[in-house]
């Protein structure tokens, strides 16, 4: 089905038609509100995220299909983190005059693609124009059983540290473009079409496994401090045990630098979590299960040795950075 | 309690301590989503508005305390349209540079006042820059119970048609101030500082009173249309019946031409709703009791008869256009 126009009702029109209904979802797109019922015993998860041209992304280094679907992931990425099943998106967009029909379409057709593949339907949202730059906001809400969903509290001095997947790809892809050069294929992939990891981190909440868990979106070093924040921890993660892909890798030969960015990069939209020593057996078949690689990055430790990095068990210095930043604390 | 500054962690940390709680709420500010438990019996009710600078608003028309206000109040009233009670709201921000920490103070304690006076907590939401304007998405959700929430959908021939409050005040407001002009304080704080009638369509919902209902956002005509292509039916409205303040009066009794700024600014976020003729004593009470006036308009017509617009009873044109649109419909 095509997009006709541009016009406010088109898009409403286009985007109820295009839609997968739900059980849940009682009213749509189309009403003040949509409404939902949530099966008795689910609690409600709610993540939003704001994405602005030129500061989240360019569309010279983006389809707007890949744009789309990056859309969804980052923001179920979070639902993921908590071991939510995402329900229900709502998407708002300020759309500028020079973005064509076409290309509006396109985004649509990421969005709802990606919405159907993690189990999510598109339930609402906004538009409107824009005098400059593209911008969007979407809201994703998932839902979970009271017992099982995690948050970043529970973390305990022991706990093995856990990666899903690879970090650095991502950030790698980002420096590449930057310097105007064409990233490998699978580095790109990872930067424009990031995949959330909703099956695993299911798997791991509802296994009572995962203790306390982020999703990779600021960089490794400054999503495991929000998570040492928040359970009152330290931690030591071992250098040499990052999961890599064998693209970074053969970058980092060249520059043994990049390392720092494998810990600060972001956007890897892995999971982090915490999980007590005598589950390693679990965390292996949930690996498997999933397919998803899951690699013991580091251990927890007490709150007052704070955060270290070690290579194969000596202390090394730390990336000045941690991660990024919107803005600078100012005083 | 002072914002220290515009970091992203400051703003976060700032908002989880000036944001009350609810029981509702398990996970506030502060994890990837925020989490909730909704009673039982009652279901989930979402709206979501982008609203961004020049566009939506104008920082030389509206002060900041006021703009967080109005952020509140225009997703509020699409819970309000369909008798739901606000529970959470996410706010996100995309913040220029130019946006000293004092304005995005007012603004964040406009938001919050306003959050608290609707009964609502802030649960959630995202910070990020802007290379531009001043950009904001507001995503509310309210409960409501199963049997109780109203649509679009059920106004039937013969049907009242009512509307609250006031309708034009805003729309006159926004045309004094793009001519250059300062509006009537009344009327500017119609257009700056919106009410949400929450309490009223709660209890008109609650009472089974709105078989269809809606806010006027877009404009009466508009926003009626809306209602009668959801309902499959037509309507009449009559002219002498519409209800408008002293200060509008003023200036219609200049220039009539006004009426249709009434039809159609939009803005108004009053709720206009079809009752049975045999209820307007009850409708009569719930306006007593919340202290709101609610006017009888029209009713509702056959779907063949359309809508149409009368004066005493006899027929008028309709206005050029309805209400407003951010995009013409296009080919």
């Amino acid at each position: 089905m095509k997009l006709p126009g541009r016009g406010e009702f088109q898009i409403i029109d286009y985007l109820r038609r295009c839609s997968s209904g739900s059980p849940e979802l009682i009213e749509g797109i189309g009403d003040d509100c949509a409404v939902a019922d949530l099966a008795p015993g689910q609690q409600l998860l709610t993540t939003t995220d704001l994405l602005t041209e030129s500061v989240h992304f360019r569309l010279d280094w983006t389809d707007l299909f890949n744009l789309g679907r990056k859309a969804v992931s980052v923001n179920v990425s979070d639902l993921a983190a908590m071991g939510a099943q995402p329900r229900f998106l709502f998407l708002s967009l300020a759309i500028p005059d020079h973005l064509e029909v076409g290309s509006l379409e396109q985004f649509f057709r990421g969005f709802l693609e990606a919405c159907t593949e993690y189990g999510a339907v598109l339930a609402g949202g906004d538009t409107c124009r824009s005098n400059t730059d593209l911008a969007m906001s979407v809201t994703a809400q998932g839902t979970a059983p009271a017992t099982s969903w995690v948050s970043r509290r529970g973390a305990e001095v022991g706990d093995d540290i856990y990666l899903t997947g690879t970090i650095g790809d991502s950030g790698l892809a980002l420096r590449q473009l930057r310097a105007g050069r064409d990233p490998d294929p699978f580095l790109l992939q990872r930067h424009c079409n990031p995949t959330a990891r909703v099956a695993t981190g299911l798997q791991l909440a509802g296994a009572g496994l995962a203790k306390a868990m982020i999703d990779i979106s600021d960089g490794l070093l400054a999503d495991l401090e929000h998570v040492l924040d928040r359970s009152g921890a330290g931690a030591v993660v071992e250098l040499s045990a990052l999961p890599l892909s064998q693209p970074f890798r053969t970058h980092m030969e060249k520059d043994p630098q990049l390392l720092d960015l494998a810990l600060t990069g972001g956007e890897d939209y892995e999971l982090l979590f915490a999980a007590a020593p005598d589950r390693a057996g679990e965390v292996a078949g949930i690996s498997e299960q999933t397919g998803v690689p899951i690699s013991r990055i580091g251990r927890i430790t007490d709150r007052t040795s704070g955060l270290g990095v070690v290579r194969d068990g000596a202390t090394v210095a730390m990336p000045r950075t941690r991660g990024y930043k919107h803005f600078p604390e100012t005083a």
